[in-house]
This record gives C-alpha cells, sequence and structure tokens, in this order.
C-alpha cells in the first residue's frame, strides 16, 4: 500500500478504572469541578447542540480576557493543551534550523516534532534536574519550555525567563505553563515587552477539567492570528458547545479554585516532608505533583507494590536518569495519607 | 520571525445568530437530538470531568459497532469528521504521487492537502456536476471521494464505487459519508473485500449533534491502527468524556433518528418539487440539502434578499459554475414553507 505513515505515538500512562483506587499517576485534580460547572451542566438545552459550535469561542475568551487582564484577540483556544501546542508547533516552527527543548520534558514536544517533520534537539537538563537556559543560547528555530517543567516539577523564575527572552528574539518562545497555577509566579507579565512569547495553558489540571479537553494559548494578536488560521485550516470548531459553556463557568469561579489549588499546594509540601522522613527526596516541585527518589529502593517494584494496593502512581521506565524516580500526583491530604502508610508498610 | 506558517485557512459558512432565523446554510438538523440525549446530559456527574477522557472511547465504539455490524477494531473515533480526515490525511497521504478529488467538493480537502503539503490534483466534475470515476484511473497517491458529494449532493451507487475499488488496489480510498444517511445505501458492505477503503462519518448532520463534535472512520483494523497512532501522536484524548456518553445515547435511539431522518428526505423531495414549480432546477439530492438554480434569477441577489428577511442559505461567489446556484439545507417543513413564501414574493 502507498503513503501509509508509519510513526511511534506518544504513550500516555495507563488509565486504571478500579474501585476505590487512588490514582495519582496522571497529574489529575483530586476535586471536582467547580460548583458552577455542574450548574452549568444541568441548565444546558442539548437541543443547542443540533447547531454547530462557536468558531470565534468568544464566550470562552471573553472569561479567560477578564481572569487574565488580556484581549481576546491575545487568545486562542483549543481542544486541550495538546491541540493548541499542536497546532503551534505547526503554525511557529517552519525553519530549517532545529527547534530546542530539554532532554527531560513534557514526551509530547518529540512526538509532535516527528509528526510534522520539524527537525529538534534535546538538550540535557543539568546533574540537579534544571533546565540551563544558557544552553539554548545556539542557532535555533523555535523554542518550547514547560514552566514548571515536568515530570521535575522545578521552575524558572519570571525574572530568568526575561533574561533569555531578550536573547531569543527572532524565534517564536513558548512557554508551556500547564501546571502554573501551582507554582509563585507565570510570565504573562512578559507578554507586553516580547511579542514573540506565547503561553500555553490548560484547563485539565487546575481547573479539575481533564475530560473536558480546553486549552488555550495566550500571545501577541498578529501570532494568536496565525494559530487560529492552523485552527481553522484542520479543525476549526474543534472546541464544542458544551464544553465551552462549562469551561467558562469554571473560569469564573476564582474562588472555588483559588481554594482547591492553596490546598493541593500545602498537601503537595507537607507530602514532601513526610517522605523526607522515610528517606525519600524530591525536587522542590511547584506543580501538583512530586518527583522522588529513595537512597535503597527499587522504584519499580515501590511502583508495583503500590499498584498492587490500587494505588497508581507513574513509573518511567526511560530515560535511565528518571528510572530510580517516581512522579506522585498530589491527591487529597486523605489519600495521600493512605500512600505514607502503603509505603511504609512497604519499608517494614 | 523565522519559522512562520503563511495559509490561507478554510472558511466556513457565515453563523448567524439572530433570533426567530432560519438558519440553512450549514446542513445543520432542524431537529433536536434524540431524548435519550437530553436525558444522558442530566444524568452525567460533573465529578467524571476531573479525569481524563477515554484513549479507546469503547463505549462509542461499541455502540457504533452494534450498530453497524463491524467490530470495534474497526473504528476511530475522533472530534467531528473534520478531525478524523485531517489524521486520515497525515495517516494515508504520504506519497510523491497526488492525491485525488473533484474540483467541486468538501472545500477542506484542499485545506488539509495545503497544510500537510500533499500533492493534489482536482479533478473537473462533468457537465451535469457529477463525479466521473473513470478520470481517476491515473497515477496517485490516494483519493478522497464525497459520497454523496457536497454540495451537489449527487450520489454515486454502492455498485459504482465497488467497481472503482477493483481498480484503486494499492492506494487508500477514502469515502467521506457525512450525508449517507440520507442517501439510498452505504459502502459498508465493500469493507469486507477491500481493505483499502476507510469510510468516513460523522454525527454532526444525520444526528443532530454538530455541536458535540463527533465523527468516525470505518475501516480494516490494520489501517484503523495506524489512524490511531497517529491520532495518539497529535491529541489522544480529543474526543471529551461528556460528548463520548452523549454520543454513545444518540447512536443508539436508531427509532427516533429513523424518524427525524425520513421526515428530512420527505421533506427535501416536496420543497424540491415546490421549487420546480417556481421555475427553479435542483440537482436530485440524496443529502440533507439541495442545490438550486433559476434559469432568470441572479442567485447572489437572491441569497441577500432571503438573509433581509432573516432566512439564511449558502451562496458561493467561487467557483464560477456554482454561483448561479443557491445550496438551501432542509428545515423543518414549516420552515421551507415559510422559504418558498418569501422567494414566491420575491419573484412576484
Amino acid at each position: 500500500m502507498k503513503g501509509i505513515r508509519k510513526i511511534a505515538p506518544y504513550v500516555p500512562g495507563v488509565q486504571p478504572n478500579s474501585h476505590n483506587m487512588i490514582k495519582i499517576n496522571t497529574n489529575e485534580n483530586p476535586y471536582p469541578p467547580s460548583p458552577k460547572v455542574a450548574e452549568a451542566l444541568k441548565s444546558f438545552d442539548s437541543n443547542q447542540l443540533k447547531r454547530y459550535s462557536s468558531l470565534d469561542n468568544l464566550s470562552l475568551k471573553m472569561a479567560l480576557a477578564e481572569k487574565y487582564g488580556v484581549s481576546p484577540e491575545q487568545l486562542m483556544i483549543g481542544n486541550g493543551s495538546d491541540e493548541v501546542l499542536a497546532f503551534s508547533f505547526l503554525a511557529f516552527f517552519n525553519s530549517e534550523d532545529p527547534i530546542l527543548f530539554p532532554d527531560i520534558t513534557y514526551g509530547f514536544y518529540k512526538v509532535w516534532a516527528d509528526l510534522f517533520h520539524i527537525p529538534f534537539k534535546e538538550l540535557p537538563l543539568n546533574e540537579a534536574f534544571e533546565i540551563d537556559l544558557q544552553d539554548y543560547e545556539q542557532l535555533n528555530g523555535g523554542l518550547v519550555i514547560a514552566n514548571p517543567n515536568a515530570p521535575t516539577g522545578l521552575f524558572k523564575t519570571v525574572e530568568e525567563i526575561r533574561l533569555f527572552l531578550k536573547k531569543q528574539t527572532d524565534v517564536i518562545v513558548i512557554i508551556d505553563e500547564a501546571y502554573v497555577e501551582f507554582a509563585e509566579d507565570s510570565v504573562l507579565s512578559l507578554l507586553d515587552d516580547h511579542p514573540n512569547l506565547i503561553i500555553v495553558r490548560t484547563l485539565s489540571k487546575s481547573q479539575s477539567l481533564a475530560g473536558l479537553r480546553i486549552g488555550y494559548a495566550i500571545g501577541a494578536p498578529e501570532y494568536i492570528a496565525i494559530l487560529e488560521s492552523i485552527k481553522s485550516s484542520f479543525n476549526p470548531y474543534s472546541v464544542d458547545t458544551l464544553a465551552e459553556a462549562l469551561a467558562a463557568a469554571a473560569v469564573k469561579d476564582h474562588t472555588y479554585y483559588k481554594k482547591i489549588t492553596d490546598e493541593i499546594c500545602e498537601t503537595r509540601d507537607w507530602f514532601s516532608q513526610q517522605l523526607q522522613t522515610l528517606g525519600f527526596e524530591s525536587l522542590p516541585s511547584q506543580t501538583n505533583f512530586v518527583l522522588s527518589t529513595h537512597y535503597k529502593l527499587d522504584m519499580e517494584q515501590l511502583y508495583q507494590f503500590l499498584a498492587s494496593k490500587n494505588i497508581f502512581v507513574r513509573y518511567f521506565s526511560k530515560p535511565e536518569r528518571l528510572n530510580k524516580y517516581l512522579r506522585i500526583s498530589i491527591g487529597t491530604k486523605k489519600e495521600m495519607k493512605k500512600v505514607l502508610e502503603a509505603i511504609t508498610n512497604y519499608l517494614n
């Protein structure tokens, strides 16, 4: 057969589905979405679905614009930040020079580069698992930095990114802020001075809406328009009517989300400390997960033990540097206490 | 700025949104989705949305598999048939030979070919606006045929497609059946003997779910697996949890959809006849729209007159062959009576 594409797809974390499981393997939020989402769902008239969904997603753009103090023209909405990132790669990475991203980061960057035949280089994290931004001062066709980075959880300060952007002015720099609500700050304040900055975000983690598929980009109107034209050339209606209505309801409920985000950050810091008393070492996380290792435990065995107790965390067999770690998403405090109990039993 | 993509995006029909309008410009279904969809919506627990949506969309695949007598391995689900088609172009059209499709057909084929740098040739419809399948017996890297075709509404019989497939055995042949529920037959029965056949369908038209974004492909497990790997490399979770639940409820309600589909076909045939008495000529449609012309009317002016009466139909200024026609989607009988009244007023 002619023309068939051969490709190694992205392999997402497994999605176990047993009763009473503690599912802390894909960085989902343990709390339900805002009660406003449930209200929007109950009051939605399914008759609306006979019409195509919105092309401009204006109701959601207005809600986001108000929340972040930007204009709707600075926003593009997509079906999850995965779609937004895929469109961004198609829109902005058409140079013959390689795009650059860390060797340990969101695994999908490499997959999109492969899919779209975009040349790329993966730059190694330093010994402390940090992104060394100086390494990126080389010929390139674009940059993608997850901040905080995953699965390390480590954060570059806004000042560090600002200095970095000063040196990268002729390519698009994507800052993937999927986890930023759990971090100390965002690069939003850098938008005005850096038209080549594109910020990508998602409602999956912080808004407890992984199953609804809403992500967005914030950037200069000129480049957001390019992104919209790629969306219009691929799948213009990718944000369905229900998803837009529910997402807008979520975005407006600052109070609820501030509360659960604070709770997750508090649980995260408490959990890391507790892990430390059990002999674990965790990278200082500014996300809703921790990357943790133990000086004398085999992490694959611990992963399997926890799974046998209906506790699902993420273990990476590759790359080698990561296979001494577990990535543990932060659940409720009650869930994390059970995790600590299980680990304590394993240690005894 | 380096690497920025320049592209002419697909321009969808405008989406007017005034009160009491008759919106018959984008081939939406005038009837609400099945009451089972409303029930599924009301009983959906929004707490589920905190988890990622399904990777395999098995609940919807099972419903479709039962409806069509195929196996789940023969099905791939996407965010509208637009996404399914875009993924199919990426999956199957990687030859250096041009893919072939009609010059007058779904406008997106050309847009995807451009977006993905796929060489293509547009073959002219014959004088009767028909696809002449003999023209396609030339060197090619793949084929896309909408059947029924849009915006003509014309249908190739299953026997014609069967004979065609006998000659096209070394490339993937996509038959886009977006409108097939309004036609006399489907090429489903050809699947077993033709592993290179991929059928693409949508819930947007026949299931009144344009706003929910569900499309699917049916084909041989071997090629469906390739399509799934492209989806996994682009946006693995593109079908959200709510959309999957509501779509499955719709697919199971054969009775309701048979009733409204029959009603639309009946209204379509009646409407064409009525148009004829007013001096119009319509192509014999097997879809939920008619393509109609009038020997002495300027169609752009008629389009504008109808819009001024809050009746929105589709006018194509290009290509020249089409600008003597209007494409009119079939609404309820009550709506189509009002359309006829308005046209009668215009004629007087």
